[in-house]
């Protein structure tokens, strides 16, 4: 007999079925007792009356992997208006131990600590298992976008011989005995391609060996890089962003839905055009001096409230910070070149993107290298692909944990992954 | 005026377009210059006569980023039987210092370590860069395929505590001053999310320390993992891995056809259900000895031999390899427990993808680390999620440079990997 999931089962009313996954539940009354099982689509209600059957059930374990077959009949009271009926349990391998928690109550009442050291079981909960299924639908929205937009999915080397963009945060490794390095981001790597692909993206992990037990820092995340090629300025990229962001909120909507809803969250909508203000006119609408060099949190909330209260935009462009503040890479804006063709994307005032348009020209390589101190030597491999003809480019990089935690309302991103790598946890 | 591309030149006959792109190539005639032009999409030939743009023609250097406006006119010597005529050319950045060598020929001629040395214009080669078309073609059909049959994406921890099978390749590296490694698979981490979302996929890097300078070994590769639980056997896995091969292979011909054809390859047909062997079948069809412990490269070739002489089929599954070349976690055959539900699928006769049904059970997996003698105490973080209740499952893993070369021809992993780490390349 085929497995049905319990997503299926109202279109299975009157014929036996199988179904499978773990026991949610038990409810053992004087006359009836209910299993309530758990499958990657929902919940499914048992309805046990057989003496053999229920003695069976008293047995079982919370978490036990078990499938059941019966007959579904509707029954109002039940998940999804269903129930099965006359139904026979067999045990999939052993009896569970039961978890530290109950995965049953509606929210985890375990700390975020505990839940982390027993994330194999903890992330079974419902709402732990949701965030996962709403990331994966965020990637697939990154991708679909960028495909339908002409990128190229690439695959960069995440061991380097040198540090990204500073040399303070990076994990040393031995590569066959010479010093390496985990990588920080694909920033040179796509830009490279930009050469030889013109639009890439890439999906992988990234390093960062930062000392900070923040709920906004891991040690490894999820970076979304998209980088393009001929482009004018910034504003093209910012409108690739645009579209990508919508896409993958779209892809949300579409492919996590339920998941979103269970978690009382709905999909921000992202406005045709997203507004954009120049760092200074931010400054300005955020009552802070013109000579301020960067936009603090409050800065970045009053921004958000102008975009809120002008726009009816939760989203708002901040574009224009001054060169002192970005990477060395960041292309300056020719009319005004102390201040950058770099942007930020602010989410409810907020910064949920940084991106912007980078330098093609070696020369200007080496000048802003020269100009920063920074020695030319460890970005020789890289630099030397500007040598041999670049476009004008830029491009974007979304964290993927910060934007999840972002849409279901977590405080903390390690709420939204796996198995979160931080300066104390390095298991399971 | 908006950009056109190389490829849709043939759809603009007549209308003034302006096109971007490198300069691939100048021919230099008495009478006319010729501007061969490279895009993302292919070649435009631009054609020149006025004195003016002709001296600037002569100044480019091969591999300048340039735009160009014109008008096409239909040419059938030209390529996509277009070129563009009457144009204006404008350089973009600065003119490219001519690569080592040339990438306007139709192979390129530097040796494999002159090109990897620079990687970044090697790249830009039409061969070289249609296998990253192909291998970002054969990813997507990967998740389409595993998408469209109920799987979620999943990203998991690459710096890891103990290493994932055996402790002699991994990479060693300081976590926040403790020791730590890079992951050498996801293997635990996408069986114990199985227990969370039943079905489960990862892209993503794994790295090897092995010292095996070889064509066929990366210290960084891209895996393909999948895993799904509720599986009655590695059966269950093969029907899924058949699937996957078959959506991979198909999005290779609509997304990457041009590329392939431009190798002079064709796509492999995967039929609708692989002919399988039985370890000790595969020994008997090779003409082995009914005690050897594994198939050596001459017996998977006879396999290999058999599956396209007795069913027509490029692929061939060999089933039930003995327990003691198998990886721990490997479920054996209840039917018979020296060989395992694990499986190799090899194509033309060489191994393409590993996989099978894994153990479940707790105490399976303390009898199998004792029995090879392995400390539990290394893997008590992954093993304790199997005491709550984990369904029978199993998954495979696919090496992406692997199947690459294969499907393009390549008798080195490195020629369709961007930036290959190996042994002795840490750069760029």
């Amino acid at each position: 007999m085929q497995r049905v999931l319990s997503r299926q089962l109202p279109t299975h009313i009157g014929t036996p079925v199988r179904i499978a996954g773990w026991v949610h539940r038990r409810r053992l009354l004087k006359s009836v007792a209910f299993l309530i099982l758990r499958d990657a689509t929902g919940l499914a209600q048992v309805v046990v009356t057989d003496p053999a059957t229920r003695a069976q059930v008293e047995q079982l374990t919370e978490e036990s992997a078990v499938e059941v077959t019966g007959t579904p009949v509707a029954e109002p009271a039940a998940p999804a208006g269903v129930e099965l009926t006359a139904p026979r349990v067999r045990l999939l391998g052993a009896p569970a131990v039961p978890p530290p928690f109950d995965l049953y109550r509606p929210t985890l009442t375990a700390s975020l600590p505990t839940q982390l050291d027993h994330a194999a079981v903890a992330l079974r909960h419902p709402t732990r298992a949701a965030a996962l299924r709403i990331s994966a639908a965020a990637v697939a929205g990154f991708r679909a976008t960028l495909d339908g937009q002409g990128f190229t999915e690439v695959h960069t080397p995440k061991i380097v011989s040198s540090s990204t963009e500073s040399g303070a945060t990076v994990f040393a490794l031995d590569y066959f005995g010479r010093p390496a390095y985990l990588a920080q981001s694909p920033q040179f790597y796509k830009q490279l391609m930009v050469g030889v692909l013109e639009r890439v993206y890439e999906v992988g992990p990234v390093f960062r060996a930062e000392p900070h037990d923040t709920v906004r820092h891991l040690a490894q995340y999820t970076s979304l890089d998209a980088e393009l090629g001929f482009v004018a300025d910034h504003r093209d990229v910012m409108a690739v962003l645009r579209d990508t962001l919508a896409g993958m909120l779209g892809e949300v909507s579409v492919r996590a839905g339920a998941a979103l809803a269970a978690l009382g969250r709905t999909v921000p909508s992202v406005p045709a055009e997203i507004p954009a203000l120049h760092f200074t006119e931010a400054l300005a609408v955020a009552g802070a001096p013109d000579d301020e060099p960067d936009l603090a949190p409050a800065h970045e909330r009053a921004v958000g409230e102008w975009a809120a209260r002008q726009h009816g935009s939760d989203f708002v462009f901040v574009t224009g910070y001054p060169m002192a503040k970005r990477p060395f890479y960041t292309h300056p804006d020719p009319a005004r070149p102390a201040y950058s063709n770099g942007f930020d994307l602010l989410f409810r005032g907020v910064e949920l993107v940084t991106g912007g348009q980078r330098l093609h020209r070696y020369d200007d390589y080496l000048a802003a290298l020269a100009a920063r101190g920074e020695p030319v030597g460890a970005y020789a491999g890289y630099l030397d692909g500007f040598r041999h003809g670049m476009p004008p480019h830029g491009g974007f990089a979304i964290g993927l944990e910060r934007l999840v935690a972002r849409l279901v309302g977590a405080t903390n991103v390690r709420e939204v992954t796996a198995f979160p790598r931080d300066l104390h946890r390095l298991t399971p």
